[in-house]
């Protein structure tokens, strides 16, 4: 331990993904039976050619590629999300209400900084992202879990009982990670309604949408002309463009609370990276024809995990969608214990439902979660066969 | 005012730089007489052809720029940095010493967060560098300034006597922002020994170093083969490559400091821009040569700057070096108005000692930053003309 040690970064959980690795430490993985790492989901191949051209042309010719960009991102780019955003949800979104970030969780940690200090308290439903749950730990924030409901989907009601005075937001993942639950657009409106009326902010992180199911808008939260009092939406350029290694996200909120957000990512980011903010513009202007096809070769392994989990005798699927399936597995044993067995008799890296939620929740033990995008039809058909034969 | 808000954050004053720049707003500048803008100091002309055609090159052919990157940065950068300094300091550090983070301020913001939450204090010489300020305001850390001695050196043994219970570390910039002052090796040598003794982290942010205008190594703290019980340093690649746009800068420290980084870094940031750390790498391989140029001229503007000031009438520089020179002006006013009359009067932009200090402080209203690095040998030949003929 090194000396001296803030104890609320003491007491965060280090990211579980790190520990996961761990496991396939001096595992061998035999030529006919490679691992199939269902771990993380996150785009393995680059992006299009004409979005690594634009990039290469920028470093070279762009003076501005190399520079300081403003603080909260570059303006052509708040411009484009502002005008994309407010068509595909049917509300009003100014470029003054977008802010651009070194990615999604940096986006998340400059909201809640605005939001919550030490002893403040926040609602997150589980499983949660874990990501998260850290950031609120290690500022002494009190996560207070609203364990999901049918579907993995989390009730508004549920929540209600659980504000006290020293709430300051809920924050919703949907399409969800973990847990790959759409949520309804009615439950957003609940949960909206909820915060409004308890003077709460309800964060939505829509890292995902790109590849949700549902066809037309996700939700109605723009549509109400007063949006910004209650919602702050998130979202990630990494899926989409696999942009990952260029950390770009997005804030959209209330002008008055971008100008406190402006405070944490001055002093934190100064500004997200240059290229990677125009690659993302490059992006929005070109590729939505791309990433549709994108999206419906993640819906096809969607359709083969329902598939396959609806044929595994004793699995069940409570959750499906975007880049996840949350699974409940038959055995008599612990989701971590039986996930560092799957490494090493199925070659199979996932991560069990203990890493998503408390200690204190029994369910997580029986949980499992599967990150099938990287996966082709080919790799999930030969993830079935390893799951119906794995004896525990 | 958005609502619920931090009362942390709502005490945190914005960036000083945005306050400046809106003393331009509805200021014409003539054609004969254009704004010197010396309120910054960030490189503006682009990165050299070689490393741009390094960029260029990896955005379309390297499949690993697009990716996710080590939490703690590319492994071949973390030993580059290894390797390079460990000559250059005379000391050992381990690759397993080294992190790479989105900018040195981030550096600054994932160190602080493992040493101190709510309710702890940190010492900070003033004149300050109002980053490292406005993080501890947003965390509810008790910032405890340090007058600077003579030449703007602050002393070790006045800083023992502000040291509590509550104390955590003490952060020195050297060359120091906004000071100028290259700090003697023997004062750095002390605080360290006054940090070791009392259990505290010694910060030594060294994001001017490329710029230090003495030969060999600024200061023996790595020759002390136990430096990392007390000693953490930060780096930038910011202005040695012109790499601003890319946010690419360095932590050296404990291995077991280094871990609790990661949760930090995981958190925040991911992983750093990964074409940003490319060019940070080759810029590593291939411009240190070059590096020496850009010193040179450095030296130049700031020799220019003393030769200046010296024939100045009423003006005293008190500390100047690397990118800064810091004054006291002759003037019955303070030093906040009588920036705003030398943009409008003279078509000077600088920021106000006020910046960079508690309001209590009033050396702060009789003291000037200039940021003289974007300026070359006409433009600071002007600068002393135009403050020669002005009037207050």
């Amino acid at each position: 331990m090194p000396h001296p040690l803030n104890p609320a970064m003491a007491g965060t959980e280090p990211p579980p993904v790190m520990e996961a690795r761990r496991w396939l430490q001096g595992v061998t993985f035999p030529p006919e039976r490679p691992l199939i790492n269902v771990s993380q989901a996150a785009p393995v191949e680059s992006p299009p050619l004409g979005l690594r051209q634009a990039l290469a042309d920028a470093a070279l010719n762009d003076p501005q590629a190399h520079l300081y960009g403003p603080v909260l991102g570059l303006p052509e780019l708040r411009a484009e999300i502002s005008a994309q955003w407010s068509t595909a949800y049917g509300g009003t979104i100014r470029d003054t209400q977008v802010a651009i970030t070194q990615g999604c969780n940096q986006a998340f940690c400059a909201v809640m900084a605005t939001l919550a200090g030490a002893g403040d308290e926040v609602i997150l439903p589980t499983p949660w992202y874990f990501n998260h749950k850290m950031w609120l730990d290690m500022q002494g924030v009190k996560t207070v879990p609203l364990p999901a409901g049918p579907g993995l989907i989390p009730e508004a009601e549920a929540a209600a009982a659980l504000i006290t005075d020293r709430t300051r937001s809920i924050v919703l993942v949907s399409p969800n990670n973990p847990g790959g639950a759409e949520y309804p657009a009615e439950t957003l409106a609940a949960f909206r309604d909820l915060a409004r009326s308890r003077g709460l902010a309800l964060i939505v992180d829509e890292t995902y949408r790109d590849f949700d199911s549902r066809s037309g808008r996700p939700h109605d939260l723009f549509t109400d002309p007063d949006w910004s009092d209650t919602f702050i939406h998130l979202y990630s350029f990494s899926k989409a463009y696999r942009l990952t290694g260029h950390r770009v996200g997005a804030i959209v909120a209330s002008e008055a609370r971008l100008a406190e957000v402006e405070k944490f990512l001055d002093t934190v980011a100064i500004c997200p990276s240059q290229l990677g903010q125009m690659g993302a513009l490059w992006g929005m202007r070109n590729l939505s024809q791309w990433v549709a096809g994108e999206r419906d070769e993640i819906l096809a392994r969607r359709a083969a995990m329902v598939g396959g989990f609806g044929a595994l005798e004793g699995w069940k699927l409570l959750g499906c969608g975007a880049y996840f399936g949350y699974v409940e597995h038959p055995f008599a044993m612990a989701s971590d214990a039986l996930c560092k067995r799957l490494v090493q008799d199925a070659g199979l890296l996932m991560l069990p439902g203990t890493m998503f939620q408390p200690a204190t929740h029994p369910e997580g033990a029986r949980q499992i979660r599967i990150a099938f995008a990287n996966v082709d039809a080919t790799g999930i058909a030969e993830m079935f066969q390893r799951l119906q034969a794995f004896r525990a």
